[in-house]
């Protein structure tokens, strides 16, 4: 449904912030309502580490595994139809195996790996992935420098982020994040000539984990002051619904920070650096508090099961932009 | 058959040098009948490369899968099994695909790699994966340090061994060979150790090629010396039978250097180096013409079909290198 309102915001580009799977679900719905120019993906590099020699960057390809339609939905992480030879082999020889390296996905890190290791920067080298693996739109790492998401647990220790999240099933209980090499970290050109861009009408903050998979990209330096001062309102989609995480351990870290598991509790995360937020048919009672705290909001269905869900989600989320 | 002699030669100690398929054969041989103390299978590292970020050894893991019983028979080359998603993946990204990396094979080259970035040396790295493979027997590089072999070809070009081989698949006329960085290298401590073992009763050249598997190897600073100066004969086994090789390039290379292809040629090429040779019976009227140039000749059955095939020529070996 493309009614004036949302052909007007349609006319116009966004810069969505992705996480891992729920946010490339949303990025994939967006990509099938706005062209090449009118849509900047940027995903997370927070959760991006070094293993087995191969630099890894799961977020940056669950967006592209998606769009590319090559993901393993079973899975939620990885490629479709993935074979598993290469990690039992590895596994044999006494290799590090709790990372589940699928042989396709080997050739992602190994060529992405090599390209960087011949001065490419992983703007460049994502690029060039996006590009074979046939995808028209752009996909843009948060940076091209190295911001490495450590994840602090009760027991005092502070893991780095796929030890805590891939090893360790997410067991230890948060107690905060760090985002090491954040400061000296600056946002890739391509995400801050998306912030810039003079066309821009939105900027979409996708229901991704708000702890470690978009709050490593906001606190970017400059990305909050690029964010207001962009002639675009700022919506982020609710990635808790009915109280429960669609995906990952966003609602578990919310009550071991001491938080409410409620989309409330999102939106007040957020405050001060959203204009406006989706939330679930579900939690349409929260409306009126999340109004309370000066964020315009949104009551829809966001769970996204269908393809056509992602697209409705998206249009959504664009004509929502044109009210502000 | 094991009589009172070879017997006797199976006390003693035996160190086998070795390029890829044929010499690996042999090995397997050699490992049927000596024990692991008795052993030192030595496999030449000029055919070594980095490549996509990974170092690759092929010699040492073809002997590697061969012990391990893990080897591809059809392709004389990678691992049995062997599947391709990883290389169809690469080459879908544009990466470099001439060189046929299997997944199970890529563990190897991933593992090894990762254990040199790591500060082991080949030979630690290799001892690793040996037994993890579950091998028995010493499999030792000749060297710890890079040594490339390099392929003077016709044009005037010097070619990495492995463009010629596998990317231009062996098409260009040689002219000659260089072994870069030979004179700084030195042999690893295990083969410096297996030739200078008290209880050495026998060096045994395995059927391979003798211009860049084995000349590598023998050229290696102090290797002749350490040879010359063993209480136990050299003994070569001619790759070339009936005027042909059983596998690779080295009869296309003798015709391109000028020299007839021949197991007398071959003889010719290791005179100086070697006390005996083992020929096939197919080149038993050569025998007379190679013992004249100094060099005790044993005409056996050198083609290596079967297992037993592989067993009955290290016997014979072994029981040729007591006669001396």
């Amino acid at each position: 449904m493309v009614d004036q309102k949302s052909a007007s915001s349609l006319n116009k580009s966004c810069v969505a912030l992705s996480g891992g799977v729920g946010g490339a679900k949303l990025a994939l719905g967006l990509s099938k309502v706005l062209s090449r120019d009118q849509l900047d993906i940027i995903a997370n590099t927070g959760d991006d580490f070094e293993h087995i020699g191969l630099y890894i960057c799961p977020d940056l390809d669950t967006v592209t595994y998606t769009l590319a339609d090559l993901s393993n939905k079973e899975l939620g992480w990885g490629q479709a139809g993935e074979t598993w030879d290469f990690l039992d082999a590895l596994q044999r020889l006494g290799g590090e195996s709790w990372f589940r390296l699928g042989d396709r996905d080997m050739a992602t890190h190994v060529f992405r790996t090599q390209a960087l290791n011949n001065g490419l920067s992983l703007s460049q080298a994502t690029e060039q992935i996006t590009q074979r693996l046939g995808i028209k739109h752009r996909i843009i790492p948060m940076c091209d420098m190295p911001v490495a998401t450590k994840v602090n647990v009760e027991s005092g220790k502070l893991m780095a982020f796929q030890h805590y999240f891939v090893r360790d099933r997410c067991e230890p209980k948060v107690t905060g994040f760090e985002f090491e090499g954040i400061s000296d970290a600056s946002p890739s050109l391509g995400f801050k000539a998306a912030l810039t861009n003079n066309n821009l009408g939105s900027i979409i903050i996708c229901p991704s984990n708000p702890f470690v998979s978009v709050d490593p990209v906001l606190k970017l330096p400059g990305v909050m002051a690029a964010i207001e001062a962009a002639n675009a309102p700022t919506i982020a989609v609710s990635p808790i619904v009915g109280g429960q995480a669609i995906k990952g351990p966003a609602a578990k870290m919310m009550k071991e920070l001491g938080m409410p598991q409620t989309a409330l509790a999102v939106a007040q995360h957020y405050q001060g650096r959203i204009d406006g937020f989706v939330i679930d048919e579900a939690d349409a009672t929260m409306a009126a508090d999340i109004e309370a705290l000066g964020i315009k909001t949104l009551v829809t269905k966001t769970m996204m099961r269908s393809l056509q869900d992602r697209v409705d989600l998206a249009e959504a989320c664009l004509t929502f932009a044109e009210s502000f």
